[in-house]
């Protein structure tokens, strides 16, 4: 057995198919973000504008957070010291949990190390602890939902990604008193695509269903106080389960539940990654406590952070880049091709300073890779307006597509949900979804 | 479906087999370490000693350690913003990556959310790479490992707790061409016996079969730059995969795994729990690479650790407390029953203000409950005094069984690999296996 050998070759495929990936290192800095110092393995260190960060609203870089988490490490440590039941249950991860129950209005909340942890232990627990029960989930779910699935015992069922249709026949099919679980995103990050979270809950009414939502990409971003697209559409109150990350809206680290307090008990009870692994450190605690107080009581952040999003959304679109519509804050660019679309980050970051990763199988399906861009409001209008002249140069240089004038369409014409504060507004066109 | 008492008769079943958990709010505090404020659901708050953390070090403590994250938290901000691949990757990080590999001199290092992480992401990746690969799987493996065995497609084989001989003979019965993946840890910490990883790695050798060692309860703690008991025993060199935490004897949070670059990098590239999950805050990085630099030069720290520990067990054993004999620095004293594990804990915490956690089924089996005390250098002789005369109060009170005279021995007398820096002043009475 030549075990180098074996390790070596499959990273030698991953090199041939171009899905071999490089991380850039990046050093965050507070003071400048979204800029950020990039070291390349050679050559000197340079300053990149990020447009590519999970960490939507700038919330990280918020003082208020920073200095919630510094003060906590120096009054409670840098670590837990020990799993939730081994000491590790602090009085800021205490007070975290009632301030996302609060958030979400439910009787509980339960907080993970992250959100891939809290999919992984929460699905497969609720799940095994239903008799019998059939889950439901959009094929389109996150790899840490389909992880959750998949340890439980339970069967499954894919329904067709946000059709609802094809949810009824497969709940129709089943007994009333069957246990089922549906399990789905509000917001969808690849695509930026949001789901029809009224519909479902009707559905789960109607056959006697539980709800479990990934409210990842969403909280801290949409809704009155920042609870994500469930508070938003008004349907909060009626999913069962809401599970997100303090990682990426909130800026920080780690993942929670907000549930009733019979199934957070339970999920605290039996779920083995809950129960065998550290607890998150009082000072990211204390950190994702000030943030979620931030994103409630501050509307205006959300509406520089959709401002943002659109202007750049626009911006791409008159320029002829092929942005993938979409009713959220996520800006994709279609490439289409592994190449071409690891070409295109290069050339963005050598050329313009500007870093985009690519995004390539298996996060995206084969043939739909594409630059994902996130603007927070941290972006100005001059990063804008940089962005698009350095995206249109690579287009050219790389000849990469641009959209045809056919695809071009008015995405708010016939959309009478639309609720972004700038629709009003909003009168720019967008392309048609590309991916489907 | 009753879906809401499905949950609530579960966790009914639970308290009704006394296995029902109550985690204590505790607020660490960095000057006061290891006492701590308790604060009980009703009831004023109250100062307590925990004996029961697993910063073991007190590293978390560590005023370096604490600057290095607040300064870290101010300049680089709260969250790293995305996956390792989207942004996520900071200069902290890949620094923190490196020190690890230097401390276990391998090729690298890659960083995970938690020590549970590292391990079921690194053996189901590895597994899963190797073409009909069998698993062989200490039976005392932490359940994070479990879930890595289980979770790869190979098929796996259960060796007898640090039972050689029962290993050999697994191993003999098989090809020697067929790829192996033997799995186990350095130090289990439920009754803190140390495996044999020299033997280990002998088998290895003559069978052709790749190790993995969980030094989760080892780092910082053994060797002579804190890298583990494979460091302290010479072995090292022969290890193929060394994961750890950060979380623990390092004081901070998140785990890893220490190999080949070609290892390492197949984990990166192939483990989805890896891939599709936030990225460790700079913060953190930044807090555990001083925890890692600190542990390297200081084996003081670890003099001390071991001085504290063998001075607690000594005592107890010299009141006559049932602790299990073993050679690291766990202190497990045997109760045999959930009920009594948990009233002896909740006395000790009433009416002593002495904080340790009863650890029952499922973390050890049923009628092994035992109380299971972590001395640290920072507790102190008059705290060892007080822990003694608490625990035999609570011993008398609640009528827990001693232990006997005939139970015990001197655990020196033919351990001729004893390297604990105490044992040439080492002659106290140790008890004999108490779980077997
Ligand atoms: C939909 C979704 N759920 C869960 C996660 C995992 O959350 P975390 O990064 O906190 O592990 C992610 C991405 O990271 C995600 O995109
Ligand atoms: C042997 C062992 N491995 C792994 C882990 C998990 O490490 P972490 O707490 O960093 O998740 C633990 C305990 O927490 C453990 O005891």
């Amino acid at each position: 057995m030549q075990y180098r050998e074996i390790f070596e070759n499959a990273i030698g495929k991953l090199k041939s198919e171009q899905r071999y990936r490089v991380f850039a290192n990046l050093e965050r800095d507070t003071e400048r973000f979204p800029n950020a110092i990039w070291r390349p393995d050679n050559g000197p260190a340079r300053d990149v504008t990020i447009w590519c960060s999970n960490d939507y609203l700038g919330m990280g870089v918020n003082p208020e957070v920073t200095k919630a988490m510094a003060a906590a490490a120096k009054k409670h440590g840098a670590g837990a010291g020990g799993t939730r039941n081994i000491s590790g249950t602090s009085y800021p991860l205490v007070t975290l949990e009632d301030e996302l129950a609060d958030l979400h209005q439910k009787e509980k909340a339960l907080v993970f190390n992250s959100g891939w942890i809290s999919n992984l232990g929460a699905i497969s627990t609720i799940a095994d602890l239903l008799p019998n029960c059939l889950i439901l989930s959009d094929a389109l779910n996150h790899n840490s939902m389909i992880e959750g699935v998949r340890r439980s015992g339970a069967e499954r069922q894919i329904w067709r990604h946000n059709d609802v249709a094809h949810l009824e026949e497969l709940l129709a099919a089943q007994p009333h008193e069957r246990a089922k679980l549906i399990v789905f995103e509000s917001l969808y990050s690849m695509d930026g695509d949001i789901s029809p979270i009224k519909e479902i809950c009707d559905l789960a009414e109607k056959y006697n269903a539980m709800t479990y939502i990934d409210e990842v990409h969403a909280v801290a971003m949409y809704g009155e106080r920042g609870a994500g697209v469930a508070e938003r559409d008004g349907q909060m109150h009626r999913i069962d389960v809401i599970e997100a990350t303090l990682a990426k809206g909130f800026g920080v680290v780690g993942g929670y539940i907000a549930s009733t307090a019979a199934i957070c008990d339970a999920v605290r009870s039996f779920a083995p990654s809950f129960i065998f692994s550290t607890a998150l450190p009082p000072a990211v605690c204390a950190a994702a406590t000030a943030s979620v107080r931030i994103a409630k009581g501050r509307p205006e952040l959300r509406m520089a952070h959709q401002r943002q999003s659109w202007l750049t959304k626009h911006a791409l679109m008159r320029a002829g880049l092929p942005v993938m519509a979409n009713m959220s804050h996520i800006v994709p660019v279609m490439v289409g091709n592994a190449e071409l679309c690891k070409a295109a980050s290069d050339m963005l970051l050598e050329r313009h300073n500007i870093y985009i990763q690519p995004i390539n199988y298996p996060t995206v399906p084969r043939g739909t890779e594409r630059l994902r861009i996130t603007p927070t409001p941290l972006h100005g209008d001059a990063h804008i307006t940089h962005l698009v002249e350095a995206m249109v140069d690579v287009w050219n240089t790389l000849g990469i597509p641009f959209a045809e004038a056919s695809d071009i369409e008015s995405p708010f014409a016939n959309d009478a949900d639309c609720t972004y504060p700038q629709k009003k507004d909003c009168s720019f066109p967008q392309m048609k979804r590309a991916a489907e």
